[in-house]
C-alpha cells in the first residue's frame, strides 16, 4: 500500500528561496514559463516567469544543444544551471544554462505582447484575452494586491474576535429588494441572487456578536459606468454591542491601517512593480452629510440642488476638499437622508430625516456603505410598515429582532473598487479578474 | 472637525480577558446576551452568553434592585460587578453583579430551549428558526469549528505559495454543462451559475502557477439526500508544475495536517464542547479504484455490479475497509474510470480507460474529488471532439492552452461535508448555516 504522508518539497527553487542564502556558484533546478527570449547573438537571455518575479536564464549560443536552440516563448520549462550574481538581472540573480527540459509548448504565438513592461493593449482586448493578458507582470500584480487586502481584512476581524460565516446567494427575497436583482427559476419556486449579506449578517449577530463574510454579490444594475460591475466582491461585516456607528467607522480604520502595514510587509514587490503610493489611513476626517454638501458648495462655488442627494460629483469634490484642506485620502460622510436608506437604518434620533450611517470616500469614490441598523423589533415593524413594505419573505429576519438582538451595525466594501482606487486606476474591470457587466458574460 | 483614528478599545471584556490576568476581586464590565436566569431563591443566577462562551454571573435576592428584577432571558446588557473564582462555574469564574443596564429586550418568548446543553429539536425546527437555534452553544460551536477548517486552508496555501482569487459565479456556460445548471436571464443572454470555479481556476494557472478559491457553487441537482445540498462552500485549489497526481494528494494532506493542529490550538474549546475526536491524517493510503472494488468485494463477500462506478455503499465499505485493516481515517481512491470524469480530466497514459485522479474518502465518504488534467491544447481538442461536445462556450477557457500551459491538477472539496465528517454529524444540513435543497429556500 502506498502512503501520503505531507506535502512533497519538489526539487526545484523558487526566486525568494534562490535570494534566501548565498547560493551562487552552486548548481539549481527552477521551473517556469518561458516569458520572453532575447537572442543577442552570442548569449541569449531567457526570462522565466515564475510566481514570484521573472528570473534571467543565459547560454552561451555556441555551446547551445537541441534543445535549448528549440526553446519558444510559453512554453513551460525545468532548467538546471549555476546560479551567478549579476547586478543587471532582475533580483541581481541569473542562472547560467546547462540543461533544459521542455514540459509544455504552446500551439500558437502570443497575441498580446505580455512580456512588455506595459502591455498598451485596449482594456476590451485584455478582457477578451484574460488569461493570456495577466501573464504581463503588472497586469498580475494588480491581483496580488488585491490577495492582500482580502487577507488584511480578513486577519484584522480575526483578531478583533469576528466570526467568518458563509450565507447563501440564492434566496426567496434579497435585503432591498427592487428592480436591481437577478431572478431564477428555483425548482419551480421564484428566487433571487443576493444583492448582499445583509439580512444574514444582521441574523448571525446574534448568535456570534460580531461576523464577516468575503463572497460575491449580484446586483442587476443597467448602468455602464467606469464604476460599477453586476457581480463583484464585497468584504462586509456586522458587529454587536456598539454604542454608536462611530465603532463601526473606527473597525474600519483599524482595518485600512493594518491592512495598509500588511502591504507594505508582504506586498512590496507589487507595489513597486505598480508604482503604488499608499495613502494614509492614520486619521480619517469625519463630516455630516449636509456639512460636507455646504463645505463644497462654498468652496467651488456650487449651487446645492438637492439637498438630501450627493451627486457623483459632489463626492469627488469632497473628496478634493478634504485632500485640499486637510491632505485627507479617506473621508467619512456621515448622517445619509433616511429616505437614501434602507429600511433597517436606524435613524437619528435627534432628526429623523437623517440616519446614524456613513459612507467611506477615497479619494471622492464610495468604497464603503455602513452604519447602525434598528435593532428593535417594534420600531422595525414600523419603520417597514412605514415605507409601505410587505412582511412577507423577511419572516426568519424579524424573528431574529423579536428574540433579541443587541445594538449592532455593520458595512460593506466593495473589493475591486478599493482596489481600484488604491493602485490608481480608473477603470474597475482593470482590478477585477473576470468582469460582469451588462454586455461582458464571458470569458 | 473629528477623526476616527483606529479600533476603539471597549471599556468591556471578554472572557479570554476575564482570564489572561489574575482580575480577581477586582471590578470589571462585561456585555452579552442572557442566555438563562437560574432563581435559586436567596440567589440567582444570570448566564450570559458572550462570543466566546459563558459566563456566570450572580446576584443576591435581597439586594436587588429593580433592572435586576426585571432581567428577562434574551434581553442584552451590560453589566458590571466584582470577580470571582469559582471552580463550578464555567470557566471557573464568576460576577457578582453590581449593576446591569439593559441595552435590548426581546418582544416574545423564545421558541426553542436554546439554554439546554442538547437541545432535542428537530432539524426541521432548528432551520426554520436559524437565528434562534444557531444561539445554542454547541449548534453554534460546529461554526466555529468551520470556520477553523476555511482558516487552514487559506493559511496553508498562502505558505505554499498560492494566490487567492475570486472567479465569477455567473458565466455564459459552466464547467461540465448538463441538467445540473441553474439558469437565469442575464439581461437579455441566457447565463448560468457555475457548478465549480474549475474552468477559471485552470485558466489561472498560467498565470499565478498555483491559486486558491473558497466560494459558494451551485448545483441544480433533484435529489434530496443527507449529503447533498444545491448550494455549497466549495475550497478550491489548482497547482502547476507537477510531476503527477500524487503532488495534488499530498498537498491535500499536508492541508489536512496544518489544519487539524490549527484545530487543536485555536478552536479546543469548540472541540471540547462538541466532544470531537479529531482523525489521523499523518498517513493516508491512497489504492486505485479497481483495486479498493476488488478488495471489498473479497472481504465483505459482494460481488461487483459495475466494475466502472463505485455505489455509495462501496465507498462506506472501502472506508470501513481501511479503518479495520490500516486503522485510517482517510483514503484516496485514485483512477477513476475515464468515463466518470470531465473532459478535461488527463487520462492515464497506460490505461485509457482510466484516468489520473482521487477522491479522497473520509469514514466512507467522499469529500474531495481531484487529478491532473490536460494541459496539451491538440489533446484536450481532440479529447473535447471524441466526447461528442462543442467548444461553443469554451473559446477563451482554450486559448489558455493554444498559449502555453505548465502540467497542472487540482481539487475541489465540498466544506460543509467535511465540517459534517468532523463533528460526526450525519446529515449534511446540520453543519450549513442556510442550507438550500429542494424544499428549502429560506431562511
Amino acid at each position: 500500500m502506498e502512503f501520503l504522508t505531507g506535502v512533497k518539497q519538489p526539487d526545484t527553487l523558487e526566486i525568494k528561496e534562490l535570494l534566501a542564502e548565498d547560493l551562487a556558484g552552486g548548481t539549481v533546478k527552477v521551473n517556469g514559463a518561458i516569458h520572453a527570449i532575447n537572442d543577442m547573438g552570442s548569449v541569449v537571455f531567457v526570462i522565466l516567469r515564475k510566481r514570484d518575479g521573472l528570473l534571467q536564464c543565459v547560454y552561451e549560443e555556441k555551446k547551445a544543444n537541441e534543445e535549448m536552440k528549440n526553446l519558444k516563448e510559453a512554453s513551460t520549462v525545468e532548467v538546471e544551471g549555476v546560479l551567478a550574481k549579476d547586478d543587471r538581472a532582475p533580483h541581481g540573480i541569473e542562472l547560467r544554462i546547462q540543461n533544459v527540459t521542455v514540459l509544455s509548448e504552446p500551439a500558437s504565438a502570443m497575441p498580446l505582447p505580455i512580456s512588455k513592461w506595459k502591455m498598451k493593449t485596449s482594456l476590451d482586448a485584455k478582457l477578451n484575452y484574460r488569461s493570456v493578458s495577466l501573464r504581463n507582470i503588472r497586469e498580475r500584480a494588480k491581483f496580488k494586491i488585491q490577495e492582500g487586502i482580502v487577507r488584511g481584512f480578513r486577519d484584522f476581524l480575526y483578531q478583533q474576535g469576528f466570526t467568518e460565516i458563509h450565507t447563501p446567494k440564492i434566496g426567496a427575497r434579497s435585503a432591498e429588494g427592487g428592480a436591481n436583482l437577478f431572478r431564477l427559476d428555483y425548482f419551480h419556486h421564484p428566487a433571487v441572487l443576493q444583492q448582499s449579506p445583509q439580512l444574514y449578517k444582521q441574523m448571525m449577530v446574534g448568535v456570534f456578536d460580531r461576523v464577516f463574510e468575503t463572497g460575491p454579490v449580484f446586483r442587476a444594475e443597467k448602468h455602464n459606468t467606469k464604476r460599477h460591475l453586476n457581480e463583484y466582491t464585497s468584504l462586509d461585516f456586522e458587529m454587536g454591542y456598539i454604542e454608536s456607528f462611530e465603532d463601526i467607522m473606527a473597525m474600519e480604520t483599524g482595518f485600512l491601517q493594518y491592512t495598509l502595514e500588511l502591504l507594505k510587509k508582504e506586498y512590496a514587490d507589487e507595489l513597486r512593480i505598480l508604482n503604488v503610493t499608499l495613502p494614509d489611513a492614520s486619521k480619517i476626517p469625519a463630516v455630516p452629510f449636509a456639512q460636507a454638501k455646504e463645505l463644497v458648495a462654498q468652496k467651488y462655488n456650487r449651487k446645492i440642488r438637492n439637498p438630501f442627494d450627493l451627486e457623483p460629483e459632489e463626492e469627488a469634490l469632497i473628496g478634493r476638499y478634504f485632500k485640499e484642506e486637510y491632505d485627507a485620502d479617506f473621508v467619512f460622510v456621515t448622517h445619509y437622508p433616511s429616505k437614501k436608506r434602507p429600511f433597517y437604518a436606524m435613524d437619528d434620533p435627534e432628526d429623523g430625516r437623517y440616519t446614524m450611517s456613513f459612507d467611506l470616500l477615497y479619494h471622492g469614490l464610495e468604497i464603503t456603505t455602513g452604519g447602525q441598523r434598528i435593532h428593535d423589533y417594534v420600531q422595525l415593524r414600523e419603520k417597514i410598515a412605514a415605507r409601505g413594505m410587505t412582511e412577507e419573505g423577511l419572516e426568519q429576519y424579524l424573528e431574529t429582532f423579536e428574540h433579541g438582538m443587541p445594538p449592532h451595525g455593520g458595512l460593506g466594501i466593495g473589493l475591486e473598487r478599493l482596489t481600484m482606487k488604491l493602485i490608481g486606476e480608473d477603470n474597475i474591470r482593470e482590478t477585477t479578474l473576470f468582469p460582469r457587466d451588462l454586455s461582458r458574460l464571458e470569458p
